[in-house]
């Protein structure tokens, strides 16, 4: 284990915390299929089935303001964005228990309001939200646990890709991260790309039915990208012992974004996170035939490599682009604007 | 559903949000067996076992203060309250899931010993910390889901509860409320109380294997004392639709809260909560034979009665004695020393 005397968990970050933590708990491993560090823990039932569940928490000031996010949009966004995890397993999410933190001068109509978008949310993608937990703390916070269900020999994982596999994302990146940043800095846009912008951030839609078409049609590979494409994408790379080569040109990136953001479009996409598109791999006949599937378009953006841990980004001409490798950080604090 | 413009959270308190909660979310219950409002949610599996789910939180400076409570201690309790909540179903854990709050200034060497208990905790228990989660947060909070199974048909639950039926618990009350007093209120004991107080708070005992060998016995009807047992009993009268009766001078009452707290040891035992121990009902010959299998000692402390909604507390001659009926109310802080 690494040493950790007199250091704080900023200095470590995240990621660094999850790799010390998964050191600690792995005692062992059977039933399990896979632990910590996947979208979802995974292990199989009697039934022979294999069974998911995933947590992710929201915390005020941190991942959301409720000067800028509705408690209708916290209640789709909590669920979505666990939902989105269990996307990435190719799987079916069954219940949702919820673990709520609240200010005691909270109006408990907003609280209504956030479990009625919930329950709607869970409605659509036909989960039941089991139960819960509510108790009173200075901020609001939300974490939440899905369980999800694949069959037998059907998962998703972020440690099969092979050299030579295509990459390809699902809908547009960027436009999540150019939300947020129009609500900080108060950038006025006309109504509708406001408006698509802010969806993008507030009301991801988990790939739940793309997920599910991706293990049928035999991918192996994905990961959901809620860090950043470059982020996730190493990810992946780790995992599976291999690198990725990315074409800049080809990245969807979302038209608002580009019209409005210029040359930082690309490095929202590259970058900003909390897209909750999936990122897959596999050979590109497979790519190719799975394409035509897909509820929401997919984009091949590039190539996984033999060259192991190494994600590079090539420019029109082929040339490597330098960017910061950091994702979606969370031991920083959202500015308070 | 009731009304709610313009009430604060704090105004109807933890029940009435969970009640108002359960109403928005009781959408459909096939194939549950219980939704929110019970220990733990249940459920069948395709394989015909119960599958049971349970989350809880603790919230720094509303559930522990860092100021008495060590980082092991916070991984146990943590653990062992959602422990306590599947025992109380009659139920095996199988997996946990955890999400932590941290500040970014926190000693990742806090973390690890956080880590380490809760592993070590789990071992014993014979459960796997599959997942989690870690996220910044201007306070320290621990939220963790457990899932558990029974076989089919053994299930405790809150509602099997009928007139005539005994009411037994297991070990001692008031221990866990004694040591926060103690604690709070800075007061001196000998070593060995001091030792005993502060574990009975920071380090319950989930009663699984007790649990489990009431509902192979044949009792149906179960809950765990968190919120004390005058309001746990209460839940359970409510959802039996009976009452009950309580022999004052029968609760067993630890020795140590006995002696130091006088008058207020009946009060820390009624309703001090945090006892995670079993409060169980059945027949009175069931209960004969079942305290006898029991690793931790049970005591017959009433009766189911059909007064519904009536708890009444009988003194020695069988006078009803009057007391406040709040259980442990999340939604106020507690009071930093």
């Amino acid at each position: 284990m690494m040493k950790v005397s007199h250091t704080k968990v900023s200095e470590i970050g995240e990621f660094g915390l999850i790799k010390l933590i998964s050191e600690i708990l792995e005692i062992r491993e059977s039933p399990l299929l896979l632990g910590i560090g996947d979208d979802a823990a995974a292990w199989h039932t009697k039934g022979g089935e294999i069974e998911l569940a995933t947590t992710d928490a929201l915390v005020e000031n941190v991942h959301f303001s409720l000067k800028t996010i509705s408690w209708e949009d916290l209640g789709w966004k909590g669920l979505a964005v666990n939902l989105s995890d269990i996307a990435a397993m190719g799987g079916t999410p069954k219940y949702a228990l919820v673990s709520l933190c609240l200010p005691p001068e909270t109006e408990v109509e907003n609280v209504v309001e956030l479990y009625k978008e919930m329950a709607s949310l869970a409605q659509e993608y036909n989960l039941a939200v089991v139960g819960g937990n509510v108790t009173s703390a200075p901020l609001v916070a939300l974490s939440i646990t899905v369980v999800g269900e694949t069959e037998k020999g059907k998962l998703l994982t972020r440690s099969a890709a092979l050299p030579g596999d295509k990459i390809a994302v699902t809908g547009y990146l960027g436009a999540s991260a150019a939300g947020l940043k129009m609500l900080t800095e108060k950038l006025e846009f006309e109504a509708e790309e406001t408006s698509i912008l802010k969806e993008a951030h507030f009301r991801p839609c988990p790939r739940i039915a793309e997920g599910k078409i991706l293990v049928e049609q035999g991918i192996q590979t994905a990961i959901d990208l809620s860090d950043g494409l470059l982020s996730d994408l190493d990810k992946i790379c780790q995992a599976s012992k291999v690198g990725a080569k990315i074409e800049a040109d080809k990245i969807p990136i979302h038209p608002a974004v580009k019209k409005h953001f210029g040359e930082k479009a690309l490095e929202l996409a590259l970058s900003g996170g909390e897209d909750y598109e999936l990122l897959f791999t596999g050979k590109s006949e497979i790519l190719d035939k799975v394409k035509n599937f897909l509820p929401t378009p997919a984009t091949v953006i590039g190539e996984i490599t033999d060259d192991s841990g190494k994600v590079v980004v090539l420019d029109e001409d082929g040339k490597p682009i330098e960017f910061r490798r950091e994702g979606w950080e969370h031991f920083t604090y959202l500015s308070q604007p």
